[in-house]
């Protein structure tokens, strides 16, 4: 098997740490998303949406998104377990991964569209949009702050997916220059403990 | 067991079709999110980003997000699987389940508030942005009329979660006007199959 990816992006990163906390390696190929290689007719028909990272199973069999690709590995390699196992477990770091997904990264990365105009060879740069959602992002920093005044990591007592999703986006988050705050001091907690995390350098 | 949801909001929608799916009863409570009773301290306190549907248990926890509330009753009422059994069933499934949410649900969404202006009191609409995100849904539904093609559900020949979502998605679409276009027969094809299930009308 091997994952297509760009090294230096945020959702490959994710997928990259999931691996390395199980303790699995895989092959990676390289694809230049500036250059719009990602929407190729050939990386198409690995995914129509054409994004990465894509994971390519030995049979062919391609499956994209950062999320599917873990629950994937999560699947056939339980331990340990990063999205839960009971019931209740599973549902709440689905909520967690969620949430930190639409309310943070997926905002961050709309910020980053929209004021940078990086990809503005494929869509229609809107700044106006792209400051609500950096507006959004910092939002959710405080829920995070809060969340975290209460439990050690974001969906609980455990290291979880969720915190691999929260990591790569505060990390990306810089390229916007959105930042925790001093007084944010839970966040700063949390950051400094999974920052330092071998799978974090993955 | 409770679940706070908003009767004619889409997203509660997906989890009452798919509790029909398994043929599970709960109790609904009611939320006016129009008045904005999502977000009060209360509401808040159930789920931090305001945003329903969220079930309450019985012990007094909440899962909020639509995808980690399915899950929660995937897990304790496996049958009939709508999320997958398999590795391979379960990431193809979670990657048309993303990319239907993401690439559709989600821009229909974004056109509506956007556009419509219908939560102006809490957000700032983009109206720019809002038509992008229009546009955005309308080439997504290219893509399911050629996935549709080739399979008869969206995430192969089982009726999944994904096909939910997509139901749902393409309903709340009408609402901004974008709707299947003539030429679209595989997903007319779909369209009807999908709605004429009992549990459409949930």
């Amino acid at each position: 098997m091997k994952i297509y990816e760009t090294r230096t992006a945020p959702n490959p990163r994710r997928v990259r740490m999931f691996l390395a906390e199980k303790g699995i390696d895989v092959d990676y190929v390289q694809v230049d998303i500036q250059s719009g290689e990602n929407l190729s007719k050939e990386m198409r028909k690995k995914n129509p949406i054409g994004k990465i990272p894509i994971l390519e199973l030995d049979d062919g069999t391609c499956i994209a998104e950062t999320d599917a690709i873990c629950t994937y590995f999560e699947s056939i390699q339980p331990e340990p377990p990063l999205m839960g196992t009971s019931p209740i477990e599973k549902a709440t770091i689905s909520m967690w991964q969620r949430q930190v997904e639409f309310a943070f990264m997926l905002q961050i990365g709309m910020c980053f569209q929209h004021s940078t105009g990086y990809f503005k060879d494929r869509m229609v740069p809107v700044p106006e949009y792209g400051k609500q959602a950096g507006i959004n992002a910092a939002k959710y920093m405080s829920i995070l702050e809060r969340r975290l005044g209460e439990s050690e990591f974001i969906a609980g007592d455990q290291f979880t997916i969720a915190d691999i999703t929260a990591l790569c986006s505060m990390d990306f988050a810089r390229v916007v220059n959105i930042r925790m705050k001093d007084e944010q001091v839970n966040l700063q907690r949390w950051y400094e403990n999974v920052s330092s995390r071998a799978s974090a350098k993955a």
